[in-house]
């Protein structure tokens, strides 16, 4: 374990446990706009690209005017950074860009006849929201613009998503243990120099939150609505969650807290179905699920870190109390970076681009 | 922050918001010993007993064969560890010792007429197992060994204790964010110790699991059954829970899960009960229970830390699906050090001394 392995770009081995087969072939005649590509999630963008052989020239590398001309690396390719006016000729843009930023140029990108796969939360209850290995279906023959769901939501569900498809679920509870990479590359770099100068026996200051973030674990930071007593994370997953299973969000509840962990979100889920299922049926059904690695030991957020499968363990299933289904809980870990924002988010552009109207000419 | 404020025996002010009356007016008199007094939780038993007022003179440090002689400082005092045999006149003994030696000491030990408070797994199923703050009738006039639960396990139920005096629970599910201080000094050393050589750019090999704990959340590290799929800490707190609050093992439930935190244990609660209950009433019992402390924001595991209240927050109410109960969630935080051991068995240990024929005779 290296500290350089785990940070935004680095060389790595991504698309381990996954067919990456499906992405390769739509992207690989497409033009694509990384959009926001000096962000944590646009530079996993660029190194997933590099990792699935697009070629560097039909990649292009966007961020704000104040960062134009700069050079980022990523999986050992350098990019220079334009500005995103070109963005405008490309086949599909993935915005790796705040809400406001995305909901600014999502519009004209589509009115110049580009694609858009949206990582923010601008247009979650709008566009097609889509996790691949969940619900592609939802994704019309006209729809031109994708949204992915919040990081967290992500890999709740890609983890259990075999489980959703086959039983209708009667509650979705999760706990999370939210990595700081959630909140960008400032927040990884806040976490590393105040551990740094903990351990050097230097006061240490917070730099990221009002409150230490080094070998502390705290409510999320989003912000707190008193009347639910929830904070915004914990109600985007109701909110994204009912959507994207059409269920009610009053069957759906989250409790989330962050952890001094970089880059990987791990869940505690508790699923209750309202049919009695057998351990072994749900350890088979997760066995062969797409995206997703059944695992005896952990799963740990270091074994999840750098890897765009969705690792599942401590799988455990009883009898619902006073009723007659069953509660199923597991332990879900999945890098916060790539299921849940980049991947997620390029297997959404790949969506688009397999439909019959905008598969691009080979050549 | 700084780290010599987290470490073992550190000065502190680990009785700010508990009542430490009643423990003091116990204890004034008494001889104590400390049995184990160079791990982690001998050190913070020996720093309350510091703190508490208690006379240098009247406490014991004991250890084992090898550190006898070896001087240890506790809240700013040096204490010149003692053998076992310094164990045998005094009024109370408290064992923060593995259980095998849990086993071996007490029977020795009540023979001379020393009463017993343990902390280890030694007599959770046979001895009085106590939460001063829940259940501290069940000690009867005549015992003279009481039991500690584990960390887990009393920190939660402290937390909610309450709640549960209140109203009956239907069912108690936990997941648990614990600090590395629960396997002792060389974890939290180890947590240290790989930290440090990730941030300094060296290879950071594990030296206490076998994979990494630095920035690593993974299920915990105890004994793993497949038969019911839990690891022993799980089943841990499903068995204590169960006998402290005489409900059947399987309405509880824990998912435990280690995070890269020093001291502090942090657990999301889900409390069902039969009866429909309002937030207000629950919050109203909360911020005037003992030992506890209802935040607003938070709790995080570094206001814990170095206290011996529990922190909770967090907290919400919702209809019980399918039934007329509610559910109370919550998120308690609590030092694994002081009440998930030490000062738990401190309590205990002033319980034993409280009965009629057990007080100690003044001057």
């Amino acid at each position: 374990m290296r500290l350089e392995d785990i940070m935004p770009g680095a060389i790595g081995q991504r698309l381990a446990g996954v067919d990456p087969s499906p992405v390769r072939s739509d992207l690989c005649d497409a033009t694509v706009a990384v959009v926001g590509a000096t962000g944590a999630v646009g530079l996993e963008l660029l190194a997933l690209l590099v990792e699935l052989g697009v070629d560097p020239s039909r990649i292009r590398a966007i961020a704000s005017e104040s960062s134009i001309g700069r050079v980022v690396r990523a999986a050992g390719c350098e990019f220079t950074i334009r500005g995103s006016a070109d963005a405008h000729d490309v086949d599909v843009a993935i915005l790796a860009t705040p809400a406001d930023v995305s909901r600014q140029l999502a519009p004209a990108l589509l009115a110049d006849g580009v694609l858009v796969s949206d990582n923010s939360s601008a247009f979650r209850n709008t566009a097609p929201l889509v996790i691949p290995e969940l619900n592609p279906g939802v994704l019309g023959t006209e729809d031109r613009l994708i949204a992915s769901p919040n990081c967290t939501t992500t890999i709740a569900l890609t983890g259990m998503s075999a489980i959703l498809k086959a039983f209708a679920p009667a509650s979705i509870e999760i706990v999370s243990y939210q990595a700081v990479s959630g909140a960008g590359l400032d927040a990884m770099r806040a976490l590393l120099g105040e551990t740094r100068e903990l351990l050097e026996e230097r006061s240490s200051e917070p730099r990221w939150l009002s409150h230490p973030v080094a070998f502390n674990a705290f409510p999320h930071e989003s912000a707190f609505d008193p009347a639910s007593g929830q904070c915004e994370e914990e109600r985007k997953f109701a909110r994204e969650a009912g959507r994207l299973l059409s269920v009610p969000a009053g069957v759906l509840s989250a409790t989330c807290l962050r952890v001094p962990v970089l880059r990987t979100h791990t869940l505690a889920v508790r699923l209750q179905v309202s049919e009695s299922v057998s351990e072994s049926l749900v350890r088979e059904r997760l066995a062969t699920a797409g995206g997703v690695r059944l695992v005896d030991d952990g799963p740990s957020s270091h074994e999840a870190t750098g890897r765009c499968e969705v690792l599942v363990g401590r799988v455990r299933v009883d009898p619902a109390l006073g009723s007659s289904g069953s509660v199923i809980r597991a332990v879900v870990a999945g890098d916060q970076l790539l299921k849940g924002a980049a991947w997620n988010a390029l297997q959404n552009a790949a969506l688009l681009l397999r439909r019959p109207g905008n598969a691009t000419s080979p050549g």
